[in-house]
């Protein structure tokens, strides 16, 4: 086999069989395959696409391409969640602790990674002593005692990804869906899921703007997993506001723990529920979407969810009192708010630009090598429909420094208020499974 | 300017301007710009295309990459003539003199390269003593005597076209009209020609199979060519077949010698006249093709192009006798006809397998350092159309080595036989200016 031949072959839009992305992932990954003939490769597939068999052969030879991890010693099935990206997106924080309340093993390998706020490890770290500091076996061993544990990903998972990825960022060849979605699911497979929920967002605030193309990726991704034996649904969600009130880590923290008690936001408790249900049934724990809904609700109005969340927190040595006593998280010197200019019904919230601003605070890494301030961040006082005065705060800035005039004048910039009456943009747009 | 933003505009379809291409081409000269990049934006043209203008910025900045030969010394319009390849392509060598004869300059800066056969240099090479190692001043003395010089490529001509085919030659995207175009027009305007004559070639042993495509090639050219102040027109000839009857460095040679006395092959005259007629036409010495032709056929009939042939061989130290004895050319040893296992008419020679054939007699360069053999080749004996029976000759092979099994077999393969009467292709298809 020749890569030159290869390209041609995707090039001219036929498709690659099982041993041919094998041979491409394998070469690239021990070099005999140089950078310009997969960037080239890449470009090929940007514009003839994979169909679904290619797709999973990719995620296949890229999980092949480093470890995986064997969960095979937790029992029950291990459900992952894995979300797309987005601006306050607190599900993590919430889902663990309630879906392991209902029996659904929760083993969550979790990065750092660059973006608006930290990952869901930096927010864990807001909890005064919380370490994700432990050996596989720690890992293992909490999962089956208390149903949920994370640990950072410390393993050398799917290196050909990585070098991928890297690749395609510097040749215009990201947004591509079969790269895309391959790239996703790889990292899922082999973090050692059974099964897997994805929360795919749409909108401003998210990498797919725009519907279709979430739907695409979605149906991309849940075809993959299904075709490589692991059951997944996606729900498409949005992302033209930020999801909850809350940007920013210990921010996130305190809105999971209130969601966690009954009374978080709207947009964030259904949102929880819906991906739930979906956890729940895949891991057999109820047989109908309905049913799972019920379990759940019940494991909140018990204080049963909660329960878990504390017995999490201390298994991984953090300071549970957080959870009565919300102030003992990193708390900011600084409160501003910000004033709405005129009255009338927010009619948007551009999202991504909200994101920037709380990064700007402190909130999330510019670069890997960035330090985040855990405390620091955004609290939306207003959402899409919503009715305001002049005057009225929109915003409340939680910052360390009190220089915030840029990040003011992005939150400025991404309220959009019109004199009409607006509706609430929906939250799940579509199911796929 | 970042190289990722300009890949990403192509691969959307947009436009470069001039500055863009030599950022593009000036990085990638100076390796700022890497292979991986290069390449993801050469397969982004090859979806996307480029337009008149952007093919003119490229082939510009290709030119620029590396030293231009000025001819400004030479007195007269330099009209260079380029064939885009094929088999048994014999056009230079009767040319030259040809329309030197007429008082048109002819600077000619040639190569060696791979093929079929060697390049115009290692045919000239056949006449004993010829040399082409001479001085730039001398070339441009001797074109000023003798209006005709050959001289090899020792010069730093477009180093950013070797460098972009290389990596073209290895990430599929060689077949790109933008690309094809602007790197075969890059070389002719480094080379010094004021006005440019195009040979593209269309059929199974050229490069463009297709017609639709090598007209496509065609205005390319002829369109690049203007944009840059060069008048420039295209002839697309039949290479469905080879060109003429030999194939092979010294055959070629004396097959040159034949159509200068006036009585070479019909399809190898005919082609020289009408590329004739456009060189004599854009170097002013005619005002129509009609009036150029008459001169070129006058030429031949009086001797003077064969006078020029001769004294520009002396010119170059070589001995000038062969065309009187063409016997002191390279003699291969051994000659095998190959016989027709059936008898009808020929309908059709696949021209690229005849020319492995001789290739692999060894009249081509199958790699850089491959040493040719100048005797050897293929005379064709029988073209598409004729009437042949079982048992005559279909060609007569020339080699130096008894064994010929291997090109006897190409050329078996390669000959069509038809019970019915078959048509003589059409040897012009079409003028592009």
């Amino acid at each position: 086999m020749r890569m030159v031949d290869l390209i041609e072959k995707k090039r001219n839009g036929k498709s690659h069989s099982k041993e041919e992305i094998e041979f491409i992932i394998d070469g690239y990954s021990n070099d005999t395959i140089p950078d310009y003939q997969i960037s080239a490769w890449a470009m090929a597939i940007y514009f003839q696409d994979m169909n679904q068999q290619e797709r999973a052969f990719l995620t296949d030879a890229i999980v092949q391409s480093g470890d995986t991890i064997d969960l095979s010693a937790i029992e029950g099935v291990k459900v992952d969640k894995h979300s797309t990206g987005g601006v306050g997106d607190t599900t993590t924080l919430v889902l663990a602790p309630l879906v392991a309340s209902l029996g659904v093993p929760v083993a969550k390998m979790s990065g750092r990674g660059l973006g608006h706020t930290g990952g869901t490890i930096d927010k864990l770290e807001a909890i005064p002593g919380f370490s994700v500091e432990i050996s596989n076996q720690q890992f293992i061993d909490l999962v089956n005692t208390n149903k949920a544990a994370v640990i950072g990903q410390t393993q050398n998972l799917t290196p050909a990804d990585k070098k991928l990825y890297g690749l395609r960022d510097v040749t215009a060849t990201v947004n591509s869906i079969p790269l895309i979605a391959s790239s996703i699911m790889s990292k899922k497979i082999a973090s050692g899921a059974d099964a897997i929920v994805l929360d795919v967002k749409t909108g401003a605030g998210a990498f797919m703007k725009e519907l279709s193309e979430s739907k695409e990726l979605a149906e991309a991704m849940v075809r993959i997993g299904n075709n490589l034996g692991r059951q997944t649904s996606a729900v498409i969600s949005d992302m033209s506001q930020p999801l909850g009130f809350m940007i920013g880590n210990a921010l996130e923290v305190k809105e999971a723990i209130d969601t966690l008690k009954g009374h978080g936001p709207e947009d964030l408790t259904e949102l929880c529920m819906t991906l739930g249900s979906h956890m729940v049934v895949l891991a057999n724990k109820a047989s109908t979407l309905t049913e799972a809904r019920e379990l759940l609700q019940e494991a909140i109005s018990s204080g049963k969810a909660l329960e878990q969340f504390k017995v999490f927190i201390e298994s991984q040595n953090g300071d549970s009192s957080v959870i009565d006593e919300p102030e003992k998280l990193p708390q900011a010197k600084y409160k501003v708010d910000v004033l709405a200019e005129s009255e009338g019904y927010i009619s948007g919230i551009v999202a991504d630009q909200i994101g920037t601003a709380a990064m700007l605070l402190g909130a999330g890494r510019a670069t890997k090598t960035s330090e985040i301030d855990l405390a620091v961040g955004i609290e939306l006082r207003k959402k899409i429909g919503d009715k305001v005065q002049k005057g009225e705060p929109l915003v409340t800035i939680y910052a360390n420094n009190q220089d915030v005039d840029a990040s003011k004048q992005k939150i400025v910039a991404s309220y959009e208020i019109s004199s009409e009456k607006v509706d609430v943009p929906p939250l799940v747009y579509d199911v796929i499974s």
